[in-house]
C-alpha cells in the first residue's frame, strides 16, 4: 500500500481545532488499514509570522512541494492587522496556491437536506442543491503585474492591479470544468464580463473554441458574472458546474456557499496540473470558511468543512473514492441524526463541541 | 419656473416600451404645472448602431452633455452579438458614464412590502429591506489601460485589463456615500479586497482617512467584497449604505436587487460632480434591469423601474423632492392595490400590460 504524504497547515483562529479532528480521522483510516499516511505539520498565516516573520517559511514551502496533499485550515485575525503587507496571513495561502501551481479550485455548494432550513433562502429554492464552482486560482487580478501603489507629484496616490489571462490558462481550467461536468449533470456555465473586460472576451472565445473542439457532448452556456450572481440568488438549481476566473470565483463561490445554509460545512480542493511522468498532481484542501477568530479556542467550531476537505483529498489525491464516499456518508448520517455544532443548531437547541462532532463522525464511519 | 432639459435614450429591447410610460408621466407633471420639461430623444445601443454604426452618435452625445438629465432605457440583444467590440451596445452606456463624468451610481435595493413574497429569500430576511449601493462608475477595471488582447509569439493570446484608482477618485465617491448615509441610518460599509488588491488597500486607507477627518458621526465598517456578497444573502438588513468600486458594485448591486424580489422595479441614478459655477450636476437615470429582448414589444415589460428612475431625476436633478415622493407613493399605492405586470404577478394570476401599469400610476398620482 502506497504511503501518502500529508502536510497539515492548521493556520490561525479555529484552524488548529478543526485540524485536530482531521488528525483523529486520518489516524482512524490508518488503523483500519484503509490507507497509509505519513503526517508532517507546519505553520502558515499569522502563526507562521509569529514564529518567523513570514506568512509561510521556506522550510514549510519545501514540505508543501514534497507532500502528496496539503490540508490547510484557515488564516488571519485582528492580531495581524498591522503586519507588513507582504507578510499578511493571506500571503501564505496565496504563495501556496501560486508556487504549487494549484490553478483549479473546486468548490462544491451542496445543501445538506438536514440543513436546508438554515438557509436564508426559501426551502424550495435550495433543497437538493448541488452545484460546483470551478475557479481559476493562480491567475487574474490576484497575481498580475503591475500591482502597486505609487505616490503622484501632487501627493495623491494611485493604486493599480492588473488582470491577465492567457489562452492556455483559460483552456486548462475550462477543461477541468468540462471533465467534471461529464461526471455530473453535463452542463457548464462560463461566467465572465466580456461586455466590459478584454480578459472576458478572451475567456468567452477560448471556452467556446474548446467546447466546439472537444466537449460538444457537454452543454455550455455563457453568463455575465453579475447576472450569474443574481441567478444564484434567484434559482440556483439552474446550474451544474460554473467556471470562472479567480476574482469572480471568489465572490460567486461565497454566494453559492451561503445559499446552502451550510457555510461551516463546505470543503474545497485546489489542484495543480498532472505530472505526465508520475501521474500525480499537487493539491491543497481547505474549508471555505475563514479563521473565525471570535470563536477560536472555545470548542465551538464546526469541523465538518475541514473533515470534508480530507474526504476530497481521499478522492482527488489518493484515488480512494470509496473511502471518500464513506467519510461523506458518515457526515451526512451524523447530521441526519440531529447532531449539531452551535453554528448549525436551532436557537436554544443543544449543541455539541468541535471534538464531540469529530467523535460522532468517527463512530458513524 | 425653470425648464428642465430631459434627453430620453430608450435604447433596445423593452427600453422603448418602458420609456413610453415615462413620457406619459412627464407630460402629466407638465400639464399639472408641477414642472416644465423640454424633451429631446436620441438613440443608444443597438438602435444607434443600426442607424449610424456607432453605439451612440456624436450628435446624441452633444445632447446628453447639454441635458439637465438623461433618462436611459436599456441596451443590447442577440441581434448585435457580432458587431465590432467598440460598437457593442454597452459601449454607448459606458461612453455616457465616462464622458459625462457620472462617477456616482446610486442603486437603492428596496423590498416593496407587497412584493416580499416574490423574493427567493425568506420573508423575514427581506421584509422592510432598504439598502443603498453607492458604486464608483467611471474608474476601475472598466476603463483602466492597458485593456487589450495581444497575440503572443507561439500563437496563443493574452488578455489584459487594468484596475486603476487614485485617492481623489476614491475620496469623492466615499464622500457621496457618507453624505447619503447621514440622510438615512448613518452607516457606511466599505467593500473591497484589500487582502488581495492594491487598489483595495488604497481604498481602505482613503475611506478611513476621510471618515476620521470629516465623517466621524457616521458609522464606518470595512468588509471584504466576497464576504459582503455572502452577508447580503445571509442577513442584508445589517447594511445601510454600501460603497464600493465599479466592478464590485456591478455584482453587489445585482445581488442586492435580486434579494428584494423586485428586480424589474429598481431604479438607479448616476451622478457627476457639482459644477461650482452653476451648482448643477450631470446625471443619468436608468432601471437596474436589462433590455429583456425575449419579451420586447409584447407589452409585458414592467415600467416601474423606469418610472422610478424618473422619480430619482425629480429628486436629484430637479430639486423636486416632493414630486418624487408623490410619484414613488403612487407606485407603492398601485402595488398595494394588487396591480401587477406579469413579472411580479403570482403564477396564473391576472396581469396588466406595460401601458396599463403606466396608466394606473398616473391615476394614483
Ligand atoms: C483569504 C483570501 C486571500 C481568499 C481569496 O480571496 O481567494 C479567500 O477569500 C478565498 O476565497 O479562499
Ligand atoms: C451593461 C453593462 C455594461 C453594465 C455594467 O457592467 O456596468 C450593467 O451590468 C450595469 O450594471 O449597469
Amino acid at each position: 500500500m502506497a504511503t501518502h504524504k500529508l502536510l497539515l497547515l492548521p493556520g490561525d483562529g479555529i484552524g488548529p481545532e478543526v485540524m485536530g479532528q482531521v488528525e483523529q480521522i486520518v489516524s482512524w483510516f490508518g488503523k483500519q488499514g484503509l490507507g497509509s499516511f505519513e503526517i508532517e505539520k507546519g505553520l502558515v498565516g499569522g502563526a507562521a509570522y509569529d514564529a518567523h516573520k513570514q506568512a509561510i517559511s521556506e522550510g514549510d514551502m519545501k514540505l508543501a512541494q514534497d507532500a502528496d496533499a496539503v490540508l490547510f485550515g484557515a488564516v488571519g485575525g485582528p492580531k495581524w492587522a498591522d503586519v507588513p503587507y507582504q507578510h499578511r496571513p493571506e500571503a501564505g495561502l496565496l504563495r501556496l496556491r501560486k508556487d504549487l501551481g494549484l490553478f483549479a479550485n473546486l468548490r462544491p455548494a451542496i445543501c445538506y437536506p438536514a440543513l436546508a432550513s438554515a438557509s436564508s433562502l426559501k426551502p424550495e429554492v435550495v433543497e437538493g442543491l448541488d452545484i460546483l464552482i470551478v475557479r481559476e486560482l493562480t491567475g487574474g487580478v490576484y497575481f498580475g503585474e503591475p500591482k502597486e501603489i505609487v505616490t503622484l507629484e501632487d501627493g495623491s496616490k494611485r493604486g493599480i492591479d492588473t488582470q491577465v489571462y492567457t489562452t492556455p490558462e483559460i483552456d486548462r481550467i475550462c477543461r477541468v470544468a468540462f471533465e467534471l461536468a461529464r461526471t455530473r449533470r453535463n452542463k457548464v456555465s462560463s461566467a465572465e464580463k466580456h461586455n466590459v473586460m478584454k480578459t472576458g472576451v478572451l475567456w468567452k472565445q477560448t471556452v467556446t473554441a474548446l467546447h466546439a473542439a472537444e466537449y460538444k457532448d457537454v452543454e455550455l452556456e455563457h453568463v455575465l458574472a453579475d447576472n450569474c450572481a443574481m441567478q444564484l440568488v434567484r434559482w440556483p438549481k439552474q446550474y451544474d458546474v460554473i467556471v470562472c476566473d479567480n476574482l469572480f470565483g471568489d465572490i460567486l463561490s461565497d454566494v453559492a456557499a451561503m445559499l446552502t445554509g451550510s457555510l461551516g460545512m463546505l470543503p474545497s480542493a485546489s489542484l495543480g496540473a498532472e505530472d505526465p511522468a508520475t501521474g500525480k498532481r499537487k493539491a491543497l484542501y481547505e474549508p471555505v470558511h475563514g479563521s473565525a477568530p471570535d470563536i477560536a479556542g472555545k470548542g465551538l467550531a464546526n469541523p465538518i468543512a475541514m473533515i470534508g476537505s480530507f474526504a476530497m483529498a481521499l478522492r482527488y489525491s489518493f484515488g480512494a473514492g470509496e473511502a471518500a464516499d464513506r467519510l461523506e456518508g458518515a457526515i451526512a448520517d451524523v447530521l441526519g441524526s440531529g447532531t449539531r455544532t452551535k453554528d448549525i443548531a436551532a436557537p436554544g437547541a443543544n449543541a455539541v463541541s468541535t471534538s464531540e462532532m469529530g467523535q460522532a463522525i468517527i463512530k458513524a464511519l
